[in-house]
């Protein structure tokens, strides 16, 4: 069993549960959270930009200016067997992909145990 | 040391804190989610169901209804020493479990390092 | 790759951002939580002490007195390349520590794969 960590944009849930839902692996828990990426830069860098005068003049200086705020996302935890977890990755990628930055992320992780509280019963899927 | 990640139900905070505190391992992190189990099903299999008139009949039908719904949920993150995670674990299940469908799941995952930020120093319990 | 887990206190957000940054690791998601560290005692062992009369008058006895009570917190996500993950682990910790108990934990755990939700492919940092 295998955990996949999968940010997304906020408005996505409902596509993404979809997706979820068809690639066999309805089960998830989805937590609001606020994120950034790579554009989180360091405030020198920033203001040495900003000096060059490449901020007003393009797409990239605008950007930076969006520096230090935090985007609301939505943070999906799916545990899936082994066996799912690359169709679950790749649904996930194809219901989010909008091909403009801020799409998201996926991390993958090992699960060692898994149980059914309801039951008690450990299980592996 | 390993860390369990539990999601029980939204009104289950309390006795699960007891549990933990009687288990010997106080010490978490919960936060609100929502979240579905295998009831998540597809589209096209609820509409078959739906036709075949089984839906209104039977409780397994009236549950099929909840398909797209999310519950709120509580979801535990606890990290214990490895030589106390079965413990925690079943002390988990037995603080949740009601014997109805939605008491929640518990996973597994290994932890490598784990630090006290007041301190800085590695500690491995 | 890492998962860096960084629970810190609810005001420290915005230095843990900039500790991020200068480390080279910007990207991250944040989330509320409650949490509680060892504080989270039993209610027996708790009386026992109110008993011996120990509580009013010292500060570990008031301290005891915020037993059941759960702490708003920050938990962070942060996923680093393995080789820069001690260094991200110590910004944190610079950043946060006051010296005083509910400065946070830090739990470090293995990702077995990431993926760019925008372009679909795999990285590893």
């Amino acid at each position: 069993m295998q955990e996949i960590v999968a940010i997304v944009r906020a408005n996505m849930v409902g596509p993404t549960k979809e997706a979820l839902t068809k690639a066999g692996c309805p089960s998830f828990s989805c937590t609001k959270c606020l994120g950034r990426g790579k554009k989180g830069m360091d405030n020198a860098t920033l203001r040495m930009v900003m000096e060059n005068g490449e901020l007003p003049r393009t797409p990239t200086g605008e950007s930076l200016t969006e520096v230090g705020r935090l985007i609301p996302k939505r943070l999906f935890n799916i545990c899936v067997p082994d066996n799912k977890a690359e169709a679950v990755v790749k649904a996930i990628i194809e219901a989010n992909g909008t091909s403009h930055p801020g799409d998201g992320k996926i991390f993958v992780m090992p699960v060692e145990e898994s149980y059914v509280v309801r039951t008690g019963e450990r299980v592996d899927a």
